[in-house]
């Protein structure tokens, strides 16, 4: 889900983009024009995280799961080792591919309660070349509120709560994020490097791999996804407009605490995600009688609520609470909510 | 270059898909309405092209330079060799790739001659686990008019000419072409692959760069470049409608034709690729006085014709004839420069 403002300034760029009487889908990466949007997407990331000049910015082809090779690929060697949190589906996908390139440690898994939380009192070895977690799980409605102190680099799968909130972005040595959540459509990712810990993996790596190889061309080492490229910025320029992450994130927490208030509050629903892990991105609950859930879907659906039904491994309900979706659209799944309620 | 009822149609769902009041760019792609549309273009793919049924079609993330690494791996075995045909800077990235999978056997080259003909009289050896080739190389103007038989595996980089004229499609074990030439815009990758030759190397692979994984998963083994995939379902509806391969092939030899023979009967110009080699799509041209170059570049500025000046390896001009540029277009061409020769 993307602003609304997006999608217009989007459509009319796909005929004839800023008047030129040309298409965005047509125009060469190698254009002034064309640098002129992959430059201001690069700064306006790096104002809105606040990012440091060691932090470089990137737009990649592909999603996280490219990423799941390519950190590993350029980060550790055959004989090292990488410690990884387990916070559900994602977290294992990226360990796995992690697998291929050295040893994993996973220091702490939720595993065993459905990753319903977050693991707490782990500890990440002294000498793993970096630790990896994903800050928001989708699938079971959690996040990680503080990141751990480590002494490795921290290495975070953020695309599914970028943008969402504050996090001291400069403590983090590699950030990557699949634009599809809350920066843009799917086919681009965005990838956060301290440039500082490249370059210290002893395997040769294919060319478009290297990240190293992507700062130096200024993101354009192949041709972009041009298009992908330009709805970011448009969606970058509207969060800057809306005051930044700052004033985004007092948003979002206002929309989490409504629904949750109004699952807490309720006799018929229950959350499914431990308390203070709970993910404000991503808000998971059930019906305490399942045998109600088909009959609330359906109630919801009749009153114009859609994509509400939970991942099979959860079941229940999701409620998908990402940048663009508005106070009022929370505040009408609670009002519809609470009238399900009084009718049964 | 895209055909204008692209851009029309592409630009109308971004603000709203088919009528149902969502965005193309927020559309999941778990939806019934992205199934739909990723099985009718892989499906289009196949009957455009002809493919049999161990031919399979995939949309993947990215551009060649992510095919440079990814068919080597899928393919060669470190102690294996695979043939290359080296006719230009795309080439010779592809191979350079290929060397970090196993052994290269550069079998023909025409750097000699700044690459201005494709290699005849080469052989490819009989051990080779495939041979590679460009079917088209955009900098240089030259195209493989027929394609060497040779006993093992083809594979083809496609990027600049694929769906503008007819191959023996069937017979390459491999093909990949960004779309952003023929197909859509960047940001997806066309793969025809035929099946029967994946899965014999001894390597682990990615879990997303195995060929295998995305055949199984429809071409949907992550969240594919959705908007990307339904431009290139546009383009090869249009495709369709101009009455397939066949007829498009037709104009492209009409306009080729037509450039090549204004360049041929002209006191000023000439083309830089040797006449049997030269590309249909890429008209590479050179005036025999070089200091006239910049005027004529000024000259056809001022009546329209933008982004005609040659590649600087080569330096002149390049037309790009890509399926969506009219006849027209081309006629106005050679008018200007006949224009430009009366003058000096």
């Amino acid at each position: 889900m993307l602003p609304k403002t997006v999608f217009e300034q989007a459509s009319k760029a796909v005929l004839n983009y800023n008047n030129t009487g040309l298409s965005i889908l047509e125009m060469g990466h190698r254009t002034k024009a064309f640098q002129a949007i992959m430059d201001e997407a690069r700064l306006l990331v790096k104002e809105l995280m606040g990012l440091d000049d060691d932090h470089e910015v990137l737009f990649l082809h592909g999603g996280a799961s490219t990423q799941f090779m390519q950190v590993p690929m350029n980060l550790l060697n055959d004989n090292e080792t990488a410690a990884y949190a387990d916070t559900g589906v994602w977290s294992s996908k990226a360990l796995k591919e992690a697998k291929l390139y050295g040893k994993v440690d996973v220091v702490c898994s939720s595993k065993d309660a459905n990753y319903n939380y977050i693991p707490k009192n782990f500890s990440v070895p002294a000498n793993a070349k970096y630790f990896h977690l994903t800050t928001n799980n989708t699938i079971y409605g959690t996040q990680w509120q503080s990141i751990p102190k480590v002494s490795v680099p921290l290495v975070a799968d953020m695309c599914s709560d970028i943008f969402s909130r504050q996090r001291d972005f400069n403590s983090f040595a590699l950030i990557y994020a699949g634009a599809q959540k809350n920066m843009g459509p799917a086919g681009v990712n965005l990838v956060v490097v301290n440039k500082n810990i490249l370059g210290k993996v002893d395997r040769a790596l294919p060319t478009i791999m290297d990240y190293r190889n992507h700062i130096k061309e200024g993101s354009m080492l192949n041709t972009p996804p041009v298009f992908a490229v330009y709805v970011s910025l448009l969606t970058l320029q509207w969060l800057k407009q809306q005051g930044g992450i700052d004033a985004i994130e007092k948003i979002n927490n206002q929309k989490a605490e409504m629904l949750y208030n109004a699952i807490d509050s309720s006799a018929l629903f229950k959350a499914t995600a431990v308390k203070e892990d709970r993910s404000k991105m991503n808000v998971c609950f059930v019906m305490k009688d399942a045998s109600l859930e088909k009959q609330f879907l359906d109630f919801a659906e009749q009153r114009g609520i859609y994509g509400v039904k939970g991942h099979r491994s959860v079941g229940g309900f999701r409620a998908s609470l990402y940048n663009a979706l508005p106070l009022t659209s929370v505040a009408y799944l609670t009002d519809v909510m609470r009238e399900f309620e009084k009718d049964h």
